[in-house]
């Protein structure tokens, strides 16, 4: 048996500090498989953090533990916890980072880190990562049962939804992450194709619709800036190299990019810049 | 039994699309040990990823599965495939980025991958290393045969070889990848040195001599662009620091490079650069 | 039983060359599980490499073979070695890199790697990692003695320590490392808190006190570059986001930071700034 942890930080690579960690786990969880996620969340951003994992934790088997430290509050009041769910479970800090996750897949269990065995014998004041976090993970991923580790916890950290709004004319979202290919991945999903002529449409981020498009016509046109891009496509292969398009990313979000090429460049836009999905 | 899947793509590691594609691999095959050759192959450029490839097979132990997703068709008709050599086991869509290797190790059984039960329930137009590739390696490093992915294919994608070109007088190749160190790495090659005044020469990349210079003299001098650079060193450490040289790099090919400094700033070469060997 | 490697390298991600390490590894101790504690040393800094080795090492269970590999030498006359500790086994080139770590944990016994039936059947001039330490540290970690490797080697090469004097107004040390939040680790260290408004001070590089400092008052201010920064806080928390703060960085050394910021870019320093803890 060889638990599955999973690590998400914005501790970058060039320092040792995940390496630490996974000799802190390991110290304790001697076969644990150990997985990056991503170390390059921008210092200190939650939210980018937030739904990075979102993407992510549904493609690992339910039992792994997901160990995420985005944590611009370490050495403060926020309490570090750990939440168990039918996908997944989770050690971070309380600081909304789970918060997007938990939308989607709600927690049966959630404990405050009160428990000192379980942690390092030395705190540091600012690497929580090694002296909690890591520790925790391991010890649950060798099965010691979550509560053990502390006190229930409720009213957990939530962080604002993205932005995302709906009425007959059109869909407006904003760009919530750009990928390493200069893809600019919206709010607006999750979207899936229906058939050859329209997409599915469920609201991922909880907006209410005024009027509820279960379908959107694939002819519906998108626009982010000022920019208009045209209608959705199947693939950037669809389009000529160096072509601005609008396609379902994997994720399931609207998503807009260049075939062989980097929106976030040929376009200018950057995160929080608004998406709109003009209906047909 | 642990089975080595290793990874090469061009997804870089800020986002979480590789931490995705592991994840997948470890809920098919759960033993599976994954090892990140590169991620950071420049987006979409299938020739570099290839001939990174094939630095690198020949160190893994000959059951080791390759997954190798760097594919700009990815959603249209390119076919995803599945290659068995002496040398390890390559899956990765059809588009000539195995051409380097199975040029050196030829393939005993290809197939395509159009068996849908060893895919993802959901195949996403953008992202089929998490929905395809993935799982068929995870089931291939599982021990499901070849064969079971699909039906056989023939004539498969190949590059067009570097630049190689050889006459009495000397051998013209160009540069094919920098390194983090900023080395120069050639085409010209394999070289390697016979006594302490010849070098092997046999061309990798199936060049045809006029005159086979099967061993040239270490006195032969290297130009790159229109930089003299000298003979052919054995290290680094026997050129005074600062200073360019010549010699034969890991992979076996010419190299060129600056001791303690970076050749590619210090020459203001680039990938695509002539390469001249002079023999003498 | 599954060995653990942990890798230090200034190799980098972007090229194959630590994916083809742990090709070797594996094809020698199929059971090793490999872990990176960071390949992104600045290209040939030996001694940013024995710093970040130093804060890593003892948070490893004490059987961890340390594979690491930074060597500007690499071909010349430097001698490969091999050393066991209380703490870890380390292998990597005679050059000082494990000068800081053999400084807290003394070599029980040192080899030096001779024994080529431990190496690659080929070496490379360029990459001995490959070629001989990963082959090395796959055998070791496999249970082949120490001694089995070469003869036992004395006179280690060891770096030129931290600056770091004192008297009885002062401590001046300098920076050591920056790290990816923009952090400046001095070194100035270990400190720890004894009580709200004592600091423990126990040099870390064997520096003479003239006035042993042995409680350092949390009330002593720290100047940088030209810059006062103000007493020693326990989180950044305790300051306001953009605020310059010093405080007990996670390896115990004196950190400068800025919560929520970037210090090294706000201050404009870099390493081997001098940093001074005026005492109180």
């Amino acid at each position: 048996m060889s638990p599955i942890i999973a690590l998400l930080t914005d501790f970058g690579l060039a320092d040792a500090y995940v390496g630490i960690m996974k000799g802190v786990v390991l110290g304790i969880c001697p076969t644990a498989r150990l997985i990056d996620l991503t170390h390059d969340i921008q210092p200190q951003n939650v939210r980018q953090a937030a739904y990075v994992l979102l993407t992510a934790y549904r493609y690992f088997p339910p039992e792994t533990v997901f160990l995420v430290v985005v944590d611009p509050g370490v050495g403060t009041a926020r309490a570090p916890i750990a939440v168990e769910t039918a996908h997944g479970r989770f050690v971070a800090p309380d600081n909304g980072v789970l918060s997007y996750v938990l939308q989607e897949t709600p927690p049966r269990q959630t404990v405050a880190l009160t428990e000192h065995r379980f942690h390092l014998p030395e705190i540091s004041q600012t690497f929580h990562g090694r002296d909690i976090f890591s520790p925790v993970a391991a010890y649950l991923a060798q099965g010691t049962p979550l509560t053990a580790f502390g006190p229930p916890r409720q009213n957990l950290v939530t962080l604002p939804l993205p932005r995302l709004s709906a009425d007959a004319g059109k869909i407006v979202g904003e760009v919530l992450h750009i990928d390493r290919f200069g893809n600019l991945i919206s709010s607006i999903g999750r979207l899936s194709w229906e058939d050859e002529e329209h997409l599915q449409f469920s609201p991922r981020f909880g907006v209410r619709m005024d009027v509820p498009p279960a379908l959107v016509a694939k002819a519906c046109r998108v626009q982010i800036g000022g920019h208009p891009v045209g209608p959705i496509r199947r693939t950037y292969g669809a389009v000529p190299a160096g072509t601005v398009t609008a396609l379902i990313g994997s994720a399931g979000q609207l998503e807009i990019g260049v075939n062989q090429g980097n929106a976030a460049e040929v376009l200018g836009m950057t995160i929080g810049d608004p998406v709109v999905l003009h209906l047909a």
